[in-house]
């Protein structure tokens, strides 16, 4: 916990001598306002652990790690436009503040922006940054596609979803690890595990998400319990219960997410209710499991001696010991 | 010309056989019907004619050619929303057909896109182009930005005006270019030389595209003309006007920049009058003179044979003899 402290602060650091305001300034003071708001900084502290983890200064990997949290950021706005969010970490959204066309050219500078920190890197880890960096953008805005998709679509499948998440969430996650890895100039095969490591904890973390969203605890769960439920997100829970419930239940279940009622404290009473009696709740428990223990199976392969793999086991444990 | 036709038509061969549709469709099919509007293709061409000229085959430039291409359609799909546009080359705009939302989304694929195109090219060429395309992409964002500050903001000086047009417009000509150079693994001289070629006759067509929306042959310019002076933009002959005219003249310029009367005709007609009396018409035409002039003095310093410049000159010439 210690050295997850510290890593952020180093990036903390680094990010305030680095993203700076600048002219014109309608397209950089959004840059330094999202980025300024905090949040927990998951995704570059990731990237600094696997660095030293794999036996570099994390200090060389500084500007990978800002270019993912510049990158994150820049999803941050441009998803804010589309789910039409008035605010993110408790204040207003870049298109709430400014408006929606500062957002769209603000977070387009910021993409290309997080392209450019990979400059700092030489030839052959430059081209690795930036491929990867690529092909995980683009996976994100693919998740992000299939999410908007599913909202209007009326067949999803558990497959379907828990693609959605991987590329929504769980590959910026491993990219993370693996930019780490990279600047270490780490082997291949330990690229690979780590980037898988971080990639099944990001699928559980986001099941977690999801149950926690129905089933948390109101006081420690940072959001609105029953959001997902209130605004008919077809999450795994729902899927899982449409799959396994007896088909009046099945039937009642869509019934609730067709409607929006005023007052919706009951609607999500009853949808919990349904979670558990089709055994939805339990299965879901249990992928969560499953994803976080093949994680740190995964983790157990990476080819370094186990102390040092000490951080991202606590890390691990840290992020999936939420209150449930 | 022929030469022209010929790079245009290798585009379009490599461009069908390259932006395909894929999953998921919202993300791609706006990519594939915006890049399927046609154009001139002024971008790819120059970047081929360029590699050809510096001596290596046009088709290794392919992929620098579709990434330019990719990457000025990204900027026109967001450009559309912001200017709430509703056509592009005659047809509905992507946000128009689809929606915004899909609009920011599969333009930000675009961009990426973009970068991963020049995965194609080996080491040291790939850095090249990806920090090329970086630097000018955010002159870009630059740019729009600075057009739409300029539409609110009260005082907008001559230099200001030259800076937006030329990160707005012309830089991308010139990275075209250059980029064709890199592929071509041209020295780094004739690097810069064929940039700032670009740069140059980048920023002179833009100011005769500004000079011919107000005193262009209706029956062979492209847009509505007098388009600028009915959205009141204020281009290089309104900001050379308001310099040069006698103050109440200056004064009658400004007032019939902050009316949008129903029939503008007499508008058009009084602030053309304006444009001519000033002296800003013809200060224009010199200007748009002397931007072309140095570019051609630049190209005569490229250090190729003579003969090979032709193809660039007679595109220079082709560019800037349209109608005046």
């Amino acid at each position: 916990m210690l050295t997850v402290d510290r890593y952020r602060q180093e990036f903390e650091d680094y990010l305030s001598q680095n993203i700076v305001k600048q002219e014109p300034a309608n397209l950089y003071d959004p840059m330094v306002y999202i980025l300024g708001l905090g949040g927990k900084r998951v995704r570059p502290v990731l990237v600094l652990m696997a660095a030293e983890i794999l036996g570099s200064d994390s200090k060389k990997a500084l500007d990978a790690a800002l270019a993912i949290e510049v990158f994150h950021n820049f999803s941050l706005v441009h998803d804010d436009i589309m789910d039409d969010a008035p605010l993110r970490r408790g204040e207003q959204t870049v298109h709430e503040r400014w408006d929606i066309n500062t957002g769209i050219l603000s977070g387009d500078a910021m993409l290309i922006k997080a392209y450019q920190l990979f400059e700092k890197y030489p030839g052959e880890t430059f081209r690795q940054l930036a491929e990867l960096f690529s092909s995980t953008a683009i996976k994100v805005c693919e998740g992000q596609q299939y999410d908007m998709d599913f909202e209007v679509q009326e067949k999803v499948s558990i497959d379907d979803y828990l693609k959605m998440i991987e590329y929504k969430t769980a590959v910026l996650v491993g990219a993370s690890l693996k930019m780490g890895a990279i600047v270490a100039e780490a082997s291949a095969e330990n690229c690979d595990r780590i980037y898988e490591f971080g990639r099944l904890l990001g699928i559980a973390f986001q099941l977690q998400d999801d149950y926690l969203d129905a089933f948390g605890d109101p006081d420690s769960f940072g959001k609105q319990v029953g959001g997902d439920i209130i605004e008919n997100k077809k999450t795994f829970l729902y899927l899982s219960s449409l799959q396994h419930a007896a088909s009046r239940e099945a039937m009642q279940l869509e019934h609730l997410y067709s409607i929006n009622p005023p007052d919706p404290s009951s609607k999500v009473e009853t949808v919990k209710g349904l979670f558990e009696s089709s055994g939805a709740a339990e299965l879901t428990r249990k992928e969560i499991e499953k994803y976080t223990t093949k994680a740190f199976e995964v983790l157990e392969e990476l080819q370094i001696p186990e102390e040092r793999k000490k951080p991202l086991y606590n890390f691990g444990k840290g992020l999936m010991d939420r209150q449930v």
